[in-house]
């Protein structure tokens, strides 16, 4: 496995497989991997002759008084589970290689974005798809994967793939989760042992949603009751919102008949903000 | 030379010559071609083994009230020019093709387009750095020729490849000019006699600076003094800016001594807008 640093490197590599004619994947990551990191890694593994893992805790799409510095950066260990997962190279570039002093192009998403958790971190997915942009241009890979777990993510960049006409597949790929259902994720770290037992409210939340629509309920205030009162048991947690949304605009939804739907929950379990989703079957 | 209308068909040419690796050049126009555009092409296809010319007036790069339903569209004209010219293959989509009902993706780049022709065009630039990062998408070309003609079109273009890591190398053709120096442009077809010989005062006025500069002249008020009297002569002309910059930022220069320059000058014939620039040597 090959460890790059320089972004002309990557580029020059990815190329050199292209004109190989080897079919191409690229798991875009922050590192501190997880199993749902490798849930990717394995599907990109799959689906494709090579694959590509970055690690690159990108800057612009923390907020001021994020956790941009005190985000986990566990990088040898990163490698190790790479390695061990097949990975042939991994792209980590320093953030003055990413970004020169002039930088000042973005590229945004409207609508999808200013949405939910858009809502409350207004520069978070401009940061994210330009991020992403600048990737796709480094690692012209044949198809990239990202997780469902940041659904507003996932349905963001799928928009600018087809907005822009990257010649790139996006994959997506299903949340992995603890045995109590709570979503893996690196903020889970986060948690002490009172606040991992409540975070499973979330899932809990989430399926109350998903057996009323399975059961045959299409009064979509029913399920956002459900989910309000599953929620209000657990007094470590402060919901943000708990949504019934339309799976390609992110609106919320009105009725379950139409629209392929899917359920949205975010909120605070002490410092800690978590979301998950699920798929709302009619 | 094959006239390519859908956006697959043409990134499914370019892929497959790159494939073959062939060289590829790329030119981007709105089409009503005339000697400017094809020295863009010349060098394209000097440098190249295979050139792609785009013709498709796009519309978010016009504001409401502007020239995009008159836009002058010889289109079988331009492909005879294209044919003459050596052009492989002419990409022309129709804008339903460009952009679907939902599409909400821009591409901005910050500072430079919220000067000159971004001041009083505010939503120009962001059309065209969308459009052009659409294009290099659907165009997988090893370098793209942009006219100095449009310098704060070249330079947003320049900044915003940089920034985002696209895979293109920018190559800056020289502006063509007529015999009295008037910069050729599709919009010159507007012009009514009085006018055409009015227009020159645009090249005169820059001329009177660059002449300035290479006599030794390192007031920059001199300059800017000099190019507003020529103006002021031609009662046709309604001077909008007369500035001269770094050829980086824009921005205006105090001091001929320590940034490369350029002269910049735009302004109104009649109902035409006519812009036109030129390097100045200290």
């Amino acid at each position: 496995m090959q460890i790059i640093k320089h972004p002309n490197y990557i580029y020059n590599l990815t190329q050199k497989w292209r004109q190989e004619n080897q079919q191409i994947g690229f798991v875009p990551t922050m590192g501190a991997l997880h199993e749902g990191h490798l849930s990717l890694c394995n599907k990109a593994r799959q689906e494709n002759q090579k694959y590509i893992t970055s690690i690159f805790v990108n800057p612009t799409q923390f907020a001021p008084g994020e956790d941009y510095e005190k985000y986990f950066r566990p990088f040898e260990r990163d490698c190790e589970l790479l390695r061990a997962a097949g990975c042939d190279a991994v792209f980590a570039p320093d953030a003055a290689q990413m970004y020169d002093a002039h930088s000042s192009t973005k590229v945004s998403v409207n609508g999808l974005t200013s949405l939910w958790e858009g809502a409350v971190r207004p520069t978070h997915f401009d940061g994210v798809t330009t991020v992403v942009s600048k990737l796709f241009h480094l690692v012209p890979a044949h198809r990239a994967y990202f997780g469902e777990k940041d659904y507003q993510q996932l349905k963001t960049i799928q928009r600018m793939v087809r907005d822009l006409n990257f010649p790139i597949e996006i994959i997506p790929v299903p949340t992995v989760r603890e045995e109590d259902g709570l979503a893996k994720s690196s903020r889970n770290a986060y948690l002490n042992p009172a606040e991992r037992q409540a975070a499973t409210v979330l899932y809990l939340a989430l399926q109350s949603a998903v057996k009323l629509a399975a059961d045959g309920e299409k009064d979509i205030k029913v399920l956002l009751d459900a989910m309000q009162k599953v929620c209000a048991l657990e007094p470590l947690f402060q919901l943000d919102y708990a949504a019934i949304v339309d799976t390609e605009t992110l609106q919320p939804l009105h009725d379950l008949q139409i629209h392929p739907a899917r359920a949205l929950i975010a909120g605070y379990i002490g410092q800690t903000h978590l979301i998950d989703n699920c798929g709302i079957e009619g």
